[in-house]
């Protein structure tokens, strides 16, 4: 057993679950401020040459986990390995934002997908891209396909 | 606090930190396998399909933590959030990996960075990238900038 603490909170735009956009081609383009705790303040130092960060934060509003559900955006069951599910056995989630500016130990963010009040586990800087011609994207890709054949049927 | 459980181990060709490459333009090719325990196979299903995959694992062999630190590609300091030392408020270290193919529990991978032995926390399917051009990457671009420029002029 590992014990995590947060380092900080995310400010965000959404209050509940349903008001964060999901579902196909769903793109979060919502600002908020990732508060982090002023002790911590000096592990931000140089972090603003970065455009993008990973932020590790924790579903703390998910209880219990499921290792076959069916997400928002397709009809079969998926493991929960292969989804973004909040109900995970360690409820880690992971977002990619943009970096807009920090003030002191407050870092302006786009991309936000987290609810209000969010804990902050870690965020670490974005370094690479995996070139879009090797990546494959699994049932997800399927779902996608189907959506797009049925918008050309209709 | 929040407590987190391992849900499988890395099996990895290095046993010592000094083994995984680092530095300037480290690239990992290594493979290994992600041993994920039996009662969590179900949450594999249709991972297959996903050719990367996020991997969030514990740096169960750091202890403590320090606010700067000086990577060991850079001789100046910088705050642990804009670096991927290990010795970070919440240990958590995270590695995208293309997945070779599954057996049951075990996924092989190429690209792991970690030891052998290292508890694994989450995976999560690996879904977009950003462009290129679109990425800055903060003092590593002067780091590196700076050793092509020593190389060019020797």
């Amino acid at each position: 057993m590992f014990s995590m603490e947060p380092i900080g909170v995310v400010r965000s735009p959404y209050a509940e679950t349903a008001q964060v956009p999901r579902g196909l081609g769903a793109e979060h383009h919502a600002e908020g401020v990732l508060e982090i705790l002023p002790q911590f303040e000096p592990g931000l130092t140089d972090i603003e040459g970065f455009s993008h960060l990973f932020v590790l934060w924790v579903f703390d509003r998910a209880s219990g986990y499921e290792l076959l559900g069916t997400p928002p955006v397709d009809t079969r069951p998926h493991g929960v390995f292969a989804t973004r599910s909040p109900r995970r056995p360690n409820p880690i989630g992971l977002s990619v934002v943009r970096l807009l500016g920090r003030d002191g130990c407050k870092l302006s963010v786009r991309g936000v997908d987290m609810l209000d009040g969010t804990a902050i586990l870690d965020i670490k800087p974005y370094l690479s891209s995996i070139p879009i011609e090797e990546l494959r994207r699994g049932w997800l890709d399927d779902v996608e396909a189907s959506a797009r054949r049925r918008r050309a049927d209709e």
